[in-house]
């Protein structure tokens, strides 16, 4: 089986760490590896598989010979992804770029694999809340088709990177001594205002539009709707931030065309692939970020009918939204491809 | 105007000192005051309005003379609200035992107070997540009947007393020493698994039920369709616990019988007691748990619509669960009845 030659743009970053540590834990198989991130973090050294590795200042050219780049995210992918594509390599990116690009397909490998196949040289791995969502949707829109989805989300901080988790720690001495809480990453560090997230609440994850959506939440409408290739689902979201390090929980009721059963549900969550169900009330058995950081496979509990709605159905899903929700769903999409050589 | 004999029960715990802080806050009128708690807080000394009392054990015949009698909550309402009764006083009590009893008033004064005219000698307060929802649903449910409801919580260590307030500290000074945690109290003292709230979410509050819906949860379902006095109203909820400190917030989504806009609910929100609109997305505009702690209004803001159904309103609300969710709506009961001299 031929290897791919790889780059990872952003590898110092917390997704591109997560990558590396992705890498050897699954034992990825390169023919090469190259390590890119902006002039700022080059010349920075990482061990990735008993090898150092010099990071590289990220050019057009460092594309040349790639096949597979994994973009960790952010703006630089607006101009860097064209140029990779242009020299032959296939772009994972996962910044919101090109995700509803009609061109671009936005993927999540156990719920709609087939679409990779259909790329032009960038596939889009979807916001980490819709990811994490999408897990305990396959499986319900399996059965019955979806029709309505009312999501609250509970996000960890590790959503703002590593400098949203320095923030969380550095707030909670902070109060802890009785010191006032210094803020200046969250809810977003390009906003005009910051709010400490220590024992506190943030509604607002991203900007918002002229909906008074905000883009985060936004983001969960679109490319749900793009992922399980249906515009007809309603999708109301609303995204909040919480004093978590990492893991994205979400309270969601979904109301499908025909009535599940709880016992279908949970019968058709077991056998999903990437999704647990922990889900026993009687032994107080339900997800938890806490424990779900560092772990590949979401959890679904809490799975309980709509009170009145036959067609409805409550769940509680919770997932690493640095694994799962951003490296781990990109290094399955490049699996993908190598398993069919087609890069 | 007259002035009642006064008696707290629970007068040492989170919801007792916050009556007394509210009772020098506020003024409240009272002929004398006694502190009651259990035998083994009986003895210590507490200063209200600059004079000191001896908490004195709870007896029935501690409610001889007594007029009015605010209940911080707990099982011995159940055997000790009738006796005060017997003996010619008014219980407001802040217990879930006697909310559903079709003889005894459940209100916010701000939503029901007509209610209160009712009683039979017990008047109950309902539960926290309750309270707070009730005020931002009220002035919606005046423009147009609501039909449907459904919300999630984020619902502060407080609700679970002192001993949720030291574990929440203890446990996040463990972690960040990177000691283990230690849970002995949450979601629940009395169940038999207990885990860490520190950077971590519970998604148990108070016990299952056989439904699979929690005790907390199906509590905001029967006493809000009891305080509207209308229980065609669907509410689905989820409730959560979350690492913040003080004051709960819900998001909340319903629909009523007409669309509302968005602007007629605001206006609403304006002029309705206890409550404060803070809803000004283009300024990072919203109610935040750290902001609200100590404070009597509660806050709503994140107004918008549903993005598809017209009659579908979303919005956020915070309130201190201690205050207004406990002790200022009973002592808020306590001087409707002094105002009409009605003791």
């Amino acid at each position: 089986m031929r290897k791919p030659n790889v780059a990872i743009l952003g590898a110092t970053g917390a997704v591109g760490q997560e990558f590396i540590t992705l890498i050897e834990e699954r034992n990825f198989p390169f023919e090469s590896l190259k390590l890119l991130a902006s002039a700022r973090s080059a010349g920075t050294e990482l061990t990735v598989c008993g090898k150092t590795y010099v990071v590289e200042e990220a050019k057009p050219e460092s594309f040349e010979d790639v096949d597979i780049a994994l973009f960790a995210g952010g703006s630089i992918s607006k101009t860097l992804a064209p140029e990779a594509v242009k020299r032959g390599a296939i772009v994972i990116d996962n910044s919101s770029t090109f995700r509803m690009d009609p061109n671009v397909p936005l993927v999540v490998p156990e719920v709609n694999p087939e679409d990779i196949d259909k790329h032009k040289g960038i596939i889009a791995n979807p916001n980490c809340s819709t990811i994490i969502m999408a897990l305990g949707l396959k499986p319900l829109h399996d059965l019955s088709r979806i029709k309505r989805i009312v999501v609250s989300t509970y996000q960890a901080v590790s959503g703002a990177g590593k400098e949203g988790i320095d923030e969380l720690t550095n707030q909670t001495k902070a109060h802890l001594a009785g010191e006032e809480m210094e803020a200046h990453i969250l809810p977003s560090a390009s906003l005009a205002k910051h709010y400490p997230i220590a024992f506190n609440v943030i509604p607002q994850i991203d900007v918002f539009l002229d909906n008074d959506y905000t883009k985060e939440e936004m983001k969960m409408v679109n490319e749900t709707q793009k992922i399980l290739h249906d515009d007809s689902i309603q999708i109301v979201p609303t995204t909040i931030r919480i004093p978590v390090y990492r893991s994205h929980s979400e309270s969601v009721l979904v109301e499908t065309e025909e009535p599940v059963s709880v016992d279908a549900f949970r019968t058709a969550c077991d056998a999903f692939p990437g999704l647990v169900v922990r889900d026993n009330p009687a032994e107080q058995v339900y997800p938890m970020p806490l424990y779900t950081s560092g772990q590949n496979d979401c959890e679904i509990g809490r799975i309980r009918k709509d009170l009145y709605n036959e067609r409805g159905m409550n769940f509680w899903i919770v997932g690493d939204q640095i694994r799962k929700g951003a490296a781990l769903n990109a290094l399955q999409i490049a699996e993908y491809l190598i398993e069919k050589q087609s890069f």
